[in-house]
């Protein structure tokens, strides 16, 4: 047994699965978790769905409780923030809630410190009514803003001995907001569209540059915005917003230019950048992306000091090179590797490929891969692209639905780099199957011969992903 | 340009993908299909959706007419049965509705015969009402005697020009069947058990075997099982039907040993088998499953004779043997292939994977590669399995169904051998996930480490397929 414990930072995906699989792989060795807030666990990604109205309760977000976490013999303690750390005396200094510092040292240390949402260069945000989602407290603070004044309570949204209750309650006094503004138009400003709307809202979306949902390519946003605005959304593309502005609480949403309308309320989603300040002047490097370098393993450059999940760089199964793509899988994954390699037993982190899905209303969205033809170029591929359109199951089987496959080839190669996907049917899965034939380092031929289902209800005799390596791969024999 | 032409033996998919294929490539090349019967390039998969009216006309299940055919340029000749090949002539015999016999030289010739229904060991096959389901006729045939009396016509039915007259004006005149024996509980006996219960009929399931949907494995039968139950169709399962009988009509169903039950309709679905008459007696080899031997140019044993779809083997992408797998895709895949071989450039037809997929009512069932255990030792392999139970969606999400996802590997190797999945929401689609790392040749640890798609709405953080790979990883390890 280990003199000291396996310190993780953070009490989310990538901290729990790590301190859970090296209690399991490991029951003797003392894992202690320090987390900031009071959350831990939490679905992140659920977090529109709670807004919306859909998941009822804020706890019903959270994969495991504190005492579930307790009772797998991890040592968790909430509330207390790790703000230094001396790798030469390999210790942590935790503050706690009262402003106490305390040393702990580690034998082996886990930072996930996950990412925080960006809100520059927007200014204003600081107004009442300025929001953006990242974590359940503003997940219940929105959600309390648009129920019915005076309705929702820290009980109400489930969210007790938890939740910010003043934040709560203080939203919950306002009458529900009639018009909003969303600042970016990537999964978050997507996904919290199709909330709002839900909510009645008039729902504007504001977006820098041409298209929404960016890393997806433009056949996918091309079809998302349609649905946007058919499902009543006000989308406003190549459009900067400059400032929010009101009296204490939003009102008003100003562009550069012109363009300026009343809002009631404000939603602030242009990305989210890593948590690596805690590590900034210490031995652990970090990469070009700005998270923390690792290896293969989660290693960072300080003895015994892992990274993972939104605070990491992961390998690009495309590139080869280290990237910092932040989504739910890599942090339980990369968690769950190092928590066995702290345990003895070493284990990579694996690849990432860059899979997302999204669903925007009712198209589901899928991208994996490197798409962006100049980022493919940076990367020293020659890349060749084909959209198709096609059906999602036999012409002739009810619901058959338009889906939009994009692939994108090295011509040289003819190895395959990326896709994406659109549609209402079964789209948005389908999108594993070349996220499976990316990581197998297939060649668009090799992607046209796959055996893939068939059957009238699920697809058509060639899948629609089948089709694009077809007519892919016809225009790299040209 | 070749003075012969490239002559195609049956107007299907392998037929019809090959000729066009070649057409397309090679515009001045004359191609020529024989097909016996009337219709041609039908969906065989989507006849039991027909008969369950959810598709209203046969027409609706022709992918070309025999207008789009020769508008492609294709030489198209319908009611001409290929009777005799002469390899040495290179030429084949053609028989026409008259009876007349012609020769017609080849230079290339495919033959894509397809399957027939087996009715053996069942006696009584001959009775009136006594359906094979193989082909738009028998679907015709049995939509007919389904709806009301006296009111199915050749026109109704949107078989004009083509469906037997005769067979459905007979059957129109019937009242409709009240108690229908399905005999095998195949993909045909299964989705023709939901086809039947949409028709209000008492529709009973006779498996000689101790499961339906063999090839699926356990995990999924027991599934579909209870599906067919709840949806109110009785099982008799490890009953072995004796005969069917009735006078003119049939009456009756009795099984070996006592049971037996009042039907006034059977369905009998105990297979199919090649049809390989025509090249039985010729230079064209037949392989050890008795569909004719290929190459992976689908080039048989005799000089520029090829053979693809049902009729033919395919290499198999896990035993890296021949086997006969007889499905959809690999019919138009092979087909397609030759096309482009027989054009001047050639192109292998792709291995095969076994992969299959399959609606049971709500049920969506997916299977590849190989699953069955003996079969796994018969090819050298040692088997492990595991099956697991998760979600479809994160769990908070509403609609997140259960889904069952069974994978086999080979200890030594840790390699993927194959695998099942059975749910309601989505779940046949992602055995295409597991059929691509079958065909990447992936063990089941880089399988538990793919990049799958998450989002709330479509899958929980661990795929189910990765939650499969990762409990089967923890098994290799043990």
């Amino acid at each position: 047994m280990t003199a000291e414990p396996f310190v993780v930072v953070g009490g989310d995906a990538a901290g729990l699965s790590a301190a859970s699989k090296c209690k399991r792989e490991d029951p003797d060795r003392e894992v202690v978790v320090f987390e900031k807030g009071r959350w831990v666990s939490y679905a992140h990604c659920g977090t529109p769905y709670f807004v919306k109205g859909e998941v009822e309760r804020l706890t019903d977000l959270l994969t495991l409780s504190p005492d579930d976490i307790e009772e797998r013999g991890i040592d968790l303690r909430r509330e207390r923030e790790v703000v230094a750390v001396d790798t030469d005396a390999r210790s942590v200094t935790v503050r706690t809630p009262a402003g106490e510092r305390r040393e702990q040292s580690y034998s082996d240390l886990l930072v996930a410190t996950g990412a925080h949402a960006l809100t520059a260069p927007v200014d204003g945000t600081d107004l009442d009514g300025v929001f953006s989602l990242h974590g359940l407290d503003d997940a219940a603070a929105i959600r309390a803003a648009l129920e019915p004044e005076g309705e929702a309570t820290p009980e109400s949204l489930g969210g007790d001995g938890y939740v910010d209750r003043e934040r709560v309650e203080r939203y919950a006094a306002w009458a529900p907001p009639e018009t909003v503004a969303i600042v970016g138009g990537g999964y978050v400003g997507v996904e919290m569209a199709e909330a709002f709307t839900a909510h009645g809202l008039d729902v504007h979306v504001f977006q820098r540059g041409d298209h929404v949902l960016g890393p997806f390519g433009e056949a996918v946003a091309e079809r998302v915005e349609t649905e946007l605005r058919e499902q009543g959304v006000t989308l406003h593309l190549d459009t900067e917003v400059d400032r929010l502005a009101g009296e204490g609480r939003v009102e008003r949403l100003e562009c550069t230019g012109d363009t300026a309308i009343d809002v009631d309320m404000a939603l602030v989603g242009v990305g989210i950048r890593p948590n690596v300040s805690l590590v900034a002047d210490t031995a652990v490097d970090l990469g070009e992306s700005g998270a923390v370098a690792v290896d293969d393993y989660g290693r960072t450059s300080a003895e015994d000091v892992y990274a993972a999940g939104d605070c990491a760089e992961a390998r690009h199964t495309v590139t080869g090179e280290f990237d910092w793509v932040p989504l739910g899988l890599t942090a339980n994954r990369a968690g769950r590797a190092i928590g066995q390699t702290v345990a003895g037993d070493p284990k990579p982190t694996g690849d990432i490929a860059g899979t997302a899905v999204v669903k925007a209303f009712e198209q589901e969205c899928g991208r994996v891969g490197i798409v962006d033809h100049e980022r493919t170029r940076e990367a020293g591929f020659d890349p060749v692209s084909e959209t198709i359109t096609t059906a999602s199951r036999s012409g002739y089987y009810p619901g058959a639905a338009e889906t939009v496959v994009s692939l994108t080839a090295d011509r040289e190669t003819g190895r395959l780099l990326g896709g994406t996907i659109v549609g209402t049917d079964r789209a948005a899965v389908r999108i594993d199957t070349v996220a499976t034939a990316l990581e197998g380092d297939m060649t668009v031929g090799e992607v046209e011969n796959l055996d893939l289902g068939y059957a009238p209800p699920f697809s058509p005799v060639w899948d629609p992903v089948l089709t694009a390596a077809k007519v892919l791969n016809g225009s790299l024999d040209e």
